[in-house]
């Protein structure tokens, strides 16, 4: 399996960096910061409306480099097959792989492919499927010379910015999961959101802080940000972008949007005066068209996040604790 | 089990890099080549005579790097872990992670966990151990200025220096796993061998192509420098460094030490006259105690790997196929 994955798979990837006779690949590098991020996918299924494990893996990787001002340079790409893998659905996820990556505007450089033995859910696990796939991307990226995103910068005032609607990833995965059909499809939102932030920061706008919002949702963003800066956030309910299909998913589920995985959302905090040229900017991008500011830090004390309900009501948002369903990415 | 590790493993792994609340690290980068790679392993069992899948990870990457030409700077670490590992098993792992970075002294600086259910192997598969644990690792390196390792530089008379014993890992974990055992201890070499290609490199010796000889063993670099360069190679077995464990272990196993995997074995092929500086430079760290000449580039016609045995005749040497037991590595 592993000669044909590098005979018939392989070269959909290839690009003049990826040598098959080297043990890694040779990037120039101008003088500046480099950014390096990893992340593995155990997602299952493999394949959902709108993406696949390839998909996010391509995308969580760079989406981790975009958010720290980083434009991504290149991938690594470690596939960890299990035997029995159909060969069908391994063309498609290297396709896809392809695709995103391509869409993304980096090349994969390096890589690596291990077969391991088929297994099965132990009895009484309650699990269905074999794993097929597992995949690992590394990325690099090159640091925006002059930025400052930290948050240390973020400051009462503040408006808190998202470039769409939430929860679609987590709740097409849980969908499918539990055989779930609604009207109008559900699809993951998973997106190089590279492109987006680039318009963005090329805005000229005061961004202060930036994260991706994935397992743990917008909630979990939200306690890193007020934790981390030690602010106070309040979020506005009817300006979160919840599309109609999601909210009706999130509610025969039981879960709210707000905890629930995304694969192509980031969270902006931006200076105050700079909310509308920052929100153009993401909306004039094809992944930012429901952009929205949802909130602002309210203030300096005490580190908490707090959800204005359509009623006027308040909540506290916590940050999610053992929520997420297993293998959601 | 995730919040246990990023509570009590990976502030063992810490480091001004690794900032968990970002999401990847930001190294500073002087002009100069980078070098990246990747390696996923999968071995079983996790722990062995001389090492576990922890070491073998953090050498792999590095020593991909070194032979690269590459000084190792910065690891990315992807664990997938199975349910039910035991947690004193992972601790001892990360903690050979950890001792394995120090020896080679680069930094861990960003990381990622997931967790997957637990699996058993499919009936009748004679697979008897669980997974357990499945890590990648990606690397970048810098490239010293001006070093021009290819394998376009190979010519007929250079020589083919190994840095000692051969066959050792691979004979390792096969003993393990069948059960035999030996008079004196088998033991992985698996080895971070940045200092040792340092040296050899400060030797000023003039070395064309380095490769470490890993799954395949030495037969596969011979042959991956024979077809890549175009060129006969002549391996001398009396030159060969194998040790009598491992050499009755490859007699029992029924197995030809040159095809049997390492990790921690890098083969240099360096011009002539410099066979003894690059030798020397070799023997003068203690990971290449044992290190030696072991042949030559004979002429550049046919693209041959041919051993003198020891009574005097000649044996083509083949690239190792499907001779590898799975998950050595």
């Amino acid at each position: 399996m592993s000669r044909l994955i590098r005979q018939h798979l392989l070269p959909r990837l290839s690009n003049p960096y990826l040598a098959p006779l080297t043990d890694g690949a040779v990037l120039g590098w101008p003088e500046g910061e480099l950014v390096f991020t990893t992340d593995s996918y155990v997602v299952s299924p493999l394949e959902f409306p709108g993406g696949d494990i390839g998909r996010l893996a391509v995308a969580g990787t760079v989406n981790d480099l975009a958010v720290m001002g980083a434009e991504p340079v290149a991938l690594s790409l470690g596939l960890i097959l299990e035997e029995g893998l159909p060969l069908a659905v391994l063309e498609r996820i290297v396709a896809s792989i392809s695709a995103t990556a391509a869409e993304a505007g980096v090349n994969i450089v390096t890589g690596d492919t291990k077969v391991i033995e088929s297994r099965q859910p132990a009895p009484g696990s309650g699990n269905q499927a074999r794993d097929g796939l597992f995949i690992n991307t590394a990325g690099v990226g090159r640091r925006r010379a002059g930025l400052k995103l930290d948050l240390s910068r973020v400051r009462p005032g503040d408006l808190i910015l998202i470039n769409g609607t939430i929860a679609d990833h987590g709740l097409t995965i849980m969908s499918v999961r539990s055989g779930i059909e609604f009207e109008s499809e559900l699809r993951t939102d998973a997106a190089p959101l590279n492109g987006l932030i680039a318009a963005l920061l090329d805005s000229g706008a005061d961004v202060r802080f930036m994260r991706d919002a994935t397992r743990g949702g917008l909630a979990a963003v939200l306690a890193d940000i007020s934790e981390g800066a030690g602010v106070s956030i309040e979020i506005v309910e009817e300006h979160l972008p919840v599309s109609r299909t999601a909210r009706h998913a999130a509610e025969m589920l039981g879960l709210d949007p707000i905890t629930v995985a995304n694969e192509g959302k980031v969270v902006a905090v931006v200076a105050p005066a700079d909310g509308e040229r920052a929100l153009a900017a993401l909306q004039s991008h094809p992944l930012g068209r429901q952009a929205a500011c949802i909130g602002r830090v309210a203030g300096s004390q005490p580190p908490l996040v707090e959800l204005v309900t359509r009623i006027g009501g308040r909540r506290v948002v916590q940050r999610p604790y053992g929520e997420e369903l297993p293998r959601i990415c």
